[in-house]
């Protein structure tokens, strides 16, 4: 359901999800109030906080469904039991850990490297489905800036095609 | 030896790395030819380029000796033979590559969520042996702050003790 929230920040995180329908975004909020995107997770997405999950430590993450979604869950115990009987999936979960590790690497990088405007432009190219159904509240907080500024350079682009 | 190079921005990364002695720092040069530290490796730390390595793309980062260091390391194709042949050592990387994600969200939480003073404090209390390592320079260069601000943040601490 929309608005639900998968996952509580300061609870601990029991599952790893399969996103078959919808999306969700994954945030924290700061000291101040203010929300803070990690990512979004659409259709295909796996959707967890991995430090909770893995450590079963209470959560920073807190996992929100941004519309009506669907995720199949799947606990640690079950887990540890699919890599013990199935090796390959030992393989598969170690390539896309190794591929969301990459994604992060590279998003620390471009928060570094380029301007905001620039990971807009990024953000809205590379994920044109997801950046769709958000506000720009919402892209605010992935990109780490405010709204008001996403506005502005949402009307720059506007001007200039 | 130190300030050495063991991988250079633009080429293709052909090693993971496990540091054996010393230290490396891995960066990444911005339009303004400002260093911004990924992270730093010091002993019993892997060193590479995920990305570049598991793409065999050309590499965002530059990995540099910060001392005199020793690493061993292993190529691509060693390290699939590796797998094919011991299902632990996927496994292995697997926990590995998982405990890295985990410290790479964790730090983008604290990019979001912390002051520079608290990132800062966080980053000297965790790693004492690396900070004392490093220039002002190379800390502010991880943090993504200048270095005028670290050394007005140390003399701030300095007094306050």
């Amino acid at each position: 359901m929309k608005k639900q929230l998968l996952l509580r920040y300061g609870t601990v995180c029991q599952f790893e999800g399969f996103v078959t329908k919808g999306c969700f975004r994954l945030f924290t909020i700061d000291h101040e109030g203010n929300e803070n995107v990690l990512y979004f997770a659409a259709k295909d997405w796996w959707v967890t906080d991995i430090d909770s999950f893995t450590n079963q430590t209470p959560a920073f993450l807190s996992i929100q469904a941004l519309e009506d979604s669907e995720v199949l869950l799947v606990n640690k115990s079950d887990k540890e039991l699919l890599y013990e009987r199935m090796p390959k999936v030992e393989k598969l979960f170690r390539i896309m850990t190794q591929k969301t590790l990459v994604s992060l690497q590279r998003r620390l990088i471009r928060n570094h490297s380029l301007t905001a405007e620039e990971r807009y432009q990024h953000f809205i190219s590379t994920y044109p489905e997801i950046a769709q159904k958000l506000t720009n509240l919402q892209i605010a907080a992935y990109l780490g800036i405010t709204h008001e500024f996403v506005s502005k350079i949402r009307k720059k682009i506007s001007k200039g095609q």
